[in-house]
């Protein structure tokens, strides 16, 4: 439905229609949580059999030293090897860490920041460091560098990522521009994945800055909702095939394979970038914990072990995108103008725009009614969204009787703030 | 035996009867390592039971969060609870974190020098940042800060710990002083204890700096090789009682404990430090691994139970530790000129100290012969022992018949390098 074309009556009678369905919701105590992408418990109990892997008597691994003792600063080397298959790189190219990829983030920022990246001055040293941030993107990428007072720098993006004509010109005007933020496959919130162009052109640009890194998250590189993938192009082999090898910083986890808790996380990159690392975080720790690693080496096997883990995973969450999906679909159909929405084939998030303007409403509509949604602002660098449009859904954690719940709530809330807006302007 | 004290002939003959004793030792291809402070295999084996804690069908805690999902920055409040009663804080106190405390002190340092404690200035901002390194010391805290561009000032130890008239006086003239890295409790390698009256004066000492802090790595806390622990003050209690409450940060871990790459490291300080610390760290992870957590509650209990593990501990180490002193009893008596060393009741080496000018020299026999030892001069802040005295012995990783072995280079080239020196100055 296209409700600006409507009357002020008609408009009128909806906007009461909906303050009568939502008036009902108030009474009804809710208490749902669809603003964090969490797995739920099915899905973790999906990887419980890894706590079978190891045992008092188990025999572990001879060769090389004791996984239970102190060492091994890359990691175990079978996953390294893991991690290298499901990147597309060599094992050399991987450091394994503890259990979180954002660390591995803020640690990387922290080098750069205090010691430079292959010899370059250290970011501290510089008057101004900039990064920019494709958005709507993860708010923890954009909170860890605001943290380190980078300055963030808003890149609008398209279904095939961020708009490469800004990237590229800004990246070769500005030096103090040293990175940018990259959620590439099933990005979040949006869900997109970034087209092979994008892709090249991110290896090929030329940067004024020496030292520009890409971060590449690649949160969500075996996270399919469908049995089919949707093809990432590699973004190291561009990098190296066009004389960039030491551009990009990939990061990924098992957070969202295994346990988000209790996974292991890596980092990915030449081995230039590898030695540079290494050379910092031999001072930092004597090695991460091997044990965790090798319980999923044990339970994970291989690449295609992954896979086979990562589609009961889908199974379980398929529906819950689906759950709101088919709301969104049923309620403002094809080509509604209030609201338009991600139809994602991975990843843990649908991002939802409503009219400009009507976002915060929106969100304080659901709080009040008992739903908490992503903080609208929050998938924008500074919390700040120009728009007021974009709100992250991730359908994960709860279950589906509370997905549709959740899904009447957000509806009813959206038809109201923007009916209102729309009233206010007619 | 005084050497110094023998005639030109005599010790001429003495080496030349340790040189054919080297000789021997030449030919036998020994490849011994007692350089690391690292468990051995038996000990390893003590924790292994706590891999039996879980399972595929173990009821987890249902309580708060589920410990497999994302959460819970401070760590688990179970495993928090246990490390304060272990450091005699709260647990308000405590934050637990991943498998390093080394980690944890270099994040902290790291902290310090981005975003400085409790709003001082960042002391990257500063021209200059220096510690105070009590020593013979650990090396990693030594390069661990020097990584950062912190100046090292060495200072001297007694069997109380460090000369505090010196420490004193320079904390309170000099304000780019701004912490002082201390071992407390059977101190790497020296194996003493600090005593009451210098936990008194650390925590009552006037700092010019007022973002001094002592990191007070309390490594071997529980690590006693006798049945009787030897005491240590409470330095927390010291610092609030003297109106210092944000003077300390405590580290210790579960890696000795349980194991070396999968144990549990925590940080405790005031609760004005803990929330500054925490407004950066959620920045930088979501939070640590509460499995592992969870795992070492279930096998270790409460303190009672982390007592018992330590006895069995004890059982295993202490052999290897008396071998050792037994060995340069026999071989050097009491009161010697070339060779004194510590009797440690607790911790994790034995400090060996032979006539100055000596060390190098004796490293490199050793390693001639097969021995690896710590590298001569690590004990220092900029590897450098200016008395070329001190010798670091880990007795634990290898076996008693090793140690046999080890003791015995050892002690031949000890004399050897000692001999020699004394002869070139008759």
């Amino acid at each position: 439905m296209f409700y600006r074309d409507k009357s002020k009556d008609f408009l009128k009678k909806e906007l009461e229609k909906e303050q009568s369905v939502y008036n009902d919701i108030l009474g009804q105590n809710i208490n749902i949580d669809i603003s964090r992408g969490k797995p739920c418990k099915e899905q973790l109990d999906l990887s419980m059999e890894m706590l079978n892997t190891i045992n008092s008597v188990s025999d572990l691994p001879e060769s090389g030293a004791d996984i239970r003792n102190y060492g091994g600063l890359e990691g175990l080397p079978a996953m390294r090897e893991l991690f290298a298959e499901m990147l597309e790189v060599k094992a050399s190219n991987v450091i394994v860490g503890g259990n979180s990829s954002l660390n591995m983030m803020y640690d990387t920022i922290q080098r750069c920041m205090q010691f430079g990246v292959l010899g370059s001055t250290p970011w501290n040293k510089l008057e101004k460091v900039k990064f920019l941030c494709p958005a709507p993107g993860y708010d923890r990428h954009f909170s860890l560098t605001a943290c380190f007072g980078i300055e963030l720098i808003t890149i609008p993006m398209d279904n095939n990522g961020p708009i490469m004509d800004l990237v590229e010109r800004l990246v070769a005007e500005d030096e103090s521009i040293k990175g940018i933020w990259c959620v590439p496959k099933y990005s979040n919130p949006t869900g997109i994945v970034f087209s092979d162009e994008v892709v090249e052109r991110l290896a090929k640009m030329t940067t004024k800055a020496q030292d520009f890194r890409i971060f590449w998250d690649n949160a969500y590189v075996v996270h399919d909702l469908y049995d089919n993938t949707v093809p990432l192009k590699n973004i190291y082999a561009e990098c190296v095939a066009n004389g960039h090898p030491n551009r990009v910083f990939i990061f990924a986890s098992t957070s969202k394979i295994t346990f988000p808790g209790a996974g292991v996380a890596c980092f990915a990159t030449s081995e230039d970038n590898v030695k540079d690392a290494l050379k910092t975080m031999k001072f930092q720790t004597i090695g991460p914990d091997k044990l965790n690693q090798y319980m999923h080496i044990k339970f994970l096997k291989n690449m295609e072990g992954v896979r086979e883990h990562m589609k009961k995973q889908a199974t379980i969450i398929r529906p819950k995108f689906d759950t709101i999906l088919n709301v969104l679909e049923d309620e403002f159909g094809v080509g509604c103008d209030i609201a338009n929405w991600s139809h994602p084939r991975g990843g843990y998030f649908i991002s939802y725009n409503v009219l400009n303007g009507c976002a915060k409403r929106v969100y304080e509509l659901c709080k009040q009614a008992g739903l908490v949604i992503t903080t609208v602002g929050d998938t924008y660098p500074y919390g700040k969204d120009d728009n007021d449009s974009n709100i992250r859904i991730a359908p994960t954690f709860t279950n589906t009787n509370q997905l549709d719940v959740a899904c009447k709530i957000l509806v009813c809330s959206t038809k109201i703030a923007c009916i209102e807006k729309i009233l206010s302007e007619k």
